[in-house]
């Protein structure tokens, strides 16, 4: 940590935006959470439509390389906020700080608290690193439907659409969601309706920065703390 | 929450301590790292030796479950700091409020930093719920040797022998190392020596306290937080 309990966090976006506001929206939402946080946002260029797809992923993977060489030099912790969780091994293994994706932060953190998982997208399909990561623990994928668009999300019947999603997730026997792209967290819906669900819904992005924290150790030690 | 950003924790001890400040020390631990999160530590009783074995854990669970009741009266998030996670199932579907668990917290966090988890616990064997988390991503399991007491784990020999014991976990092809005890949160062993070490070492108990954050939203969702 540079200071005392404040913990320096990259946030990778994936998907080009011009609006500064926009690029450093989850990072906002991560210091919202968490107050010690203090996250720098930056994206990658040239990928307005982000990489909405795994075949998408392979050619954006030197964008993300190359911004995350850049961010690792100033940051306690990288993130990369999309649940592909692209060029995460590469970057951890090469940089000198830990890199964390949302992928395997948001299943990770929904087997610590459920034992059935249901992961929601917004495009068809769950990103490998997800399913591999659930194993079987994965009971039920669900997609969002008519959500092309995250703005979509915001709407009440796009409200309703997740709603009922996770009502289908429920049905189907799972006690936890995992929502499997970090749009989910853009749209605010999470949020906004998050503790009205029948089951538990992770929030992807929170997922990431709660798995960046224990990446970082307080400069105070147990036993410093003992009175 | 009870206010903005402040997330009020139970911590739940299931070892019999005097001194309210032994009580307390995971709690203080957890208010290090995250300095927006208000820990109760309570303690249950007739339980000095605490619960070191699957069998002992049978007895101990009316104790456990009449205190996690009571102390979910008081708290946004109730936290069992052990790594068997006693009583947390019961107690999740009970309860009013989240519940969450050592062991499941630090194995979820291990499987979302690393591809091989090694496990080290302070006596034989791995917590059922750790191995039944990590399934074939449980690379090895490492005691460490002479640790019958948690003091000896602040001494020179036992940080040499934790040492030793995470190196051979390291040379097993393990990527990360889960420890499958909350004593060695309580030794403070991981906080002094914990970035020396050629793997990264998860905090069993800052796991816990990373995945209870993750339970509680904030009040302000990501569409107030727009600018």
């Amino acid at each position: 940590m540079t200071k005392q309990n404040q913990i320096e966090m990259g946030v990778l976006r994936v998907l080009t935006l011009e609006d500064p506001e926009d690029v450093s929206l989850h990072g906002r939402v991560i210091e919202q959470q968490f107050p010690h946080i203090s996250t720098t946002s930056r994206c990658i260029p040239d990928h307005p439509e982000g990489i909405p797809s795994v075949e998408a992923e392979e050619e954006a993977l030197p964008y993300i390389k190359g911004l995350g060489r850049e961010m690792a030099t100033d940051v306690d912790v990288l993130t990369i906020s999309c649940a592909l969780d692209p060029a995460v091994s590469t970057l951890d293994n090469e940089v000198d700080v830990p890199v964390v994706g949302a992928g395997a932060s948001v299943a990770a953190i929904a087997i610590a608290r459920g034992e059935t998982v249901g992961t929601l997208g917004l495009e068809s399909g769950t990103p490998p690193i997800v399913r591999n990561l659930l194993g079987d623990r994965l009971g039920a994928t669900e997609t969002v439907e008519g959500a092309e668009t995250t703005n979509y999300l915001t709407t009440k019947e796009g409200q309703t659409e997740i709603r009922t999603a996770i009502k289908r997730l429920a049905d189907a026997g799972c006690d936890v969601v995992a929502p499997s792209c970090t749009g989910l967290t853009t749209s605010g819906v999470l949020g906004d309706i998050g503790s009205s669900f029948e089951i538990p819904v992770v929030d992807p992005v929170l997922a990431m920065a709660a798995v960046g924290t224990t990446t970082v150790l307080p400069i105070t030690t147990a036993s410093e703390v003992e009175a």
